[in-house]
């Protein structure tokens, strides 16, 4: 069994991002500029709006937060999602999800201009890696295929479940993964809710992407030997012990499955990690302007 | 085994339709105008134009047809559509694809304003199905959805497996099967070129959708008792006896597989025929503004 470290593949892309702006900087050129818009104050949502901050600082990039109470309004939100898409000084921004109800959040995604639109949620962005043209692919399908691209672990012809069909992880990988490329040409299923025998199917499966948001839901005796997992589940479990009071569990059982498998990403240290990377790399690309000239 | 009469669907949705736009004739409303661009002499194109063309005069809809020589330059092409896009008479238009070698399709699509995108190609629309957002849904996912419809073949949990990866069926057929919705919340499996073991994936299958684009792929021995089985090959295989010279040929061996099969649609008279009456809904809606008011 081999742990896929994503905590390491986070550092080298950030290593190798932070060369690049040092060179855009050598050569005069504008150092990419990231912008986080952040409504209230969820826990969550805190913790990760200042991970990309902290991370955008370590390789060089400049950033901004733009923070509001949750009684914004929509329109209020609006006109910042517009202010700046008409900043030439920002090169790419992300409005940190999940929105206050009174907010609908689609309306915010499509009013982004979609050349700036760093987390890839736009429908010109979703549709066009559908279709597989140049786009900004949302981070965490982007870090799963670095993943997989950096460990060499074949992907053409083999058998690759999904389990879970969320609009940022489970549909987007699955298109990825079924994509004429590498890491692609994958056989995809993707399970969720309302499927049948998930058991069966897993066990078939060469590759387990499992976004379910479901706890220690995938079991050694669902997969097979040699199998290539990766865990995409983040939920906080109550955990007296730690000083925040939780801690991170994944969707798999990583005791029971582990042993079978060939690579396996562990929760924390996994995806996690290279979920802002891949936000860092799309700003980059949008600072050079290569996705969209 | 019943046959899913698809002729028989579109006459029905046809009629519907005709209605309706009588209703909008009655109340004085306009007219939906569909126009349709063909470049060049290509068989196939000529007659699947004509027929669009044809089915727009049985609905009561307004169509104009704009033809040019295979010479057009992609600049000519892209100047017509800016024209379309800013006509208010016409209400939506579609670019009959394949274009000649020197035209960029995609470049030609998403010129195309997605508010009149009535074929469904636009990268908006297709980001926004596989959102689940409203959207013009491809013409023939959009058929083969009607007809799981009509005849109320269950899918929810059901397992489905989709021959093909094409942008125009494969793809968005399995995000449509996938999602939270009726037909709809099955599990989806999509096998290619570079998929192995085909032949087992399909006889687990409770739906197959067969869109290879390669004669009599599938044989009775690759599906399962009580399998529904929707053909959208197309393939024009010559034929001496015909006066065309050639016969449309599905992607499923029907005589094999027919037997075995609760529900199977032929070839043609199947999907085909469906795929214009979509194009022809999509084209009502876009009149009526409901997709994007």
């Amino acid at each position: 069994m081999q742990l896929i470290d994503g905590k390491a593949v986070a550092a080298q892309i950030k290593k190798e991002i932070a060369e690049e702006v040092g060179r855009i900087q050598a050569l005069g050129g504008k150092i990419p500029h990231l912008a986080a818009v952040l409504v209230g104050h969820d826990g969550g949502s805190e913790t990760y709006v200042a991970a990309k901050v902290k991370a955008c600082e370590e390789v060089g990039f400049r950033s901004s937060l733009i923070r509001y109470e949750s009684d914004v309004s929509e329109a209020e939100l609006l006109a910042c999602v517009a202010s700046l898409n008409a900043d030439a000084d920002i090169d790419g921004f992300i409005v940190q999800l999940p929105l206050p109800p009174h907010i609908n959040p689609d309306r915010i995604i499509e009013a982004i201009d979609y050349r700036k639109d760093v987390d890839g949620f736009h429908p010109v962005n979703v549709g066009r890696m559908s279709i597989g043209l140049p786009c900004f692919l949302s981070a965490t399908p982007a870090g799963i295929v670095e993943l997989l691209r950096r460990y060499r672990i074949p992907t053409a012809g083999k058998r690759c479940v999904v389990l879970g069909r969320s609009n940022i992880v489970g549909k987007p990988i699955a298109s990825l993964l079924m994509q004429k490329a590498y890491p692609g040409d994958a056989t995809v299923t993707v399970c969720h809710s309302r499927s049948e025998d998930i058991s069966a199917l897993c066990r078939e499966a060469d590759i387990i992407i499992a976004a379910l948001g479901s706890p220690h839901f995938l079991k050694g005796d669902m997969v097979k030997e040699g199998v290539t997992v990766i865990d995409v589940g983040t939920t906080r479990v109550p955990d007296p012990e730690r000083k925040s009071g939780f801690r991170l569990t994944g969707d798999v059982d990583f005791d029971s499955v582990a042993p079978k498998a060939a690579f396996i990403t562990p929760v924390p240290g996994g995806v996690g990690p290279m979920t802002i990377v891949s936000l860092l790399r799309n700003t980059l690309l949008a600072g050079q302007k290569v996705v969209y000239p």
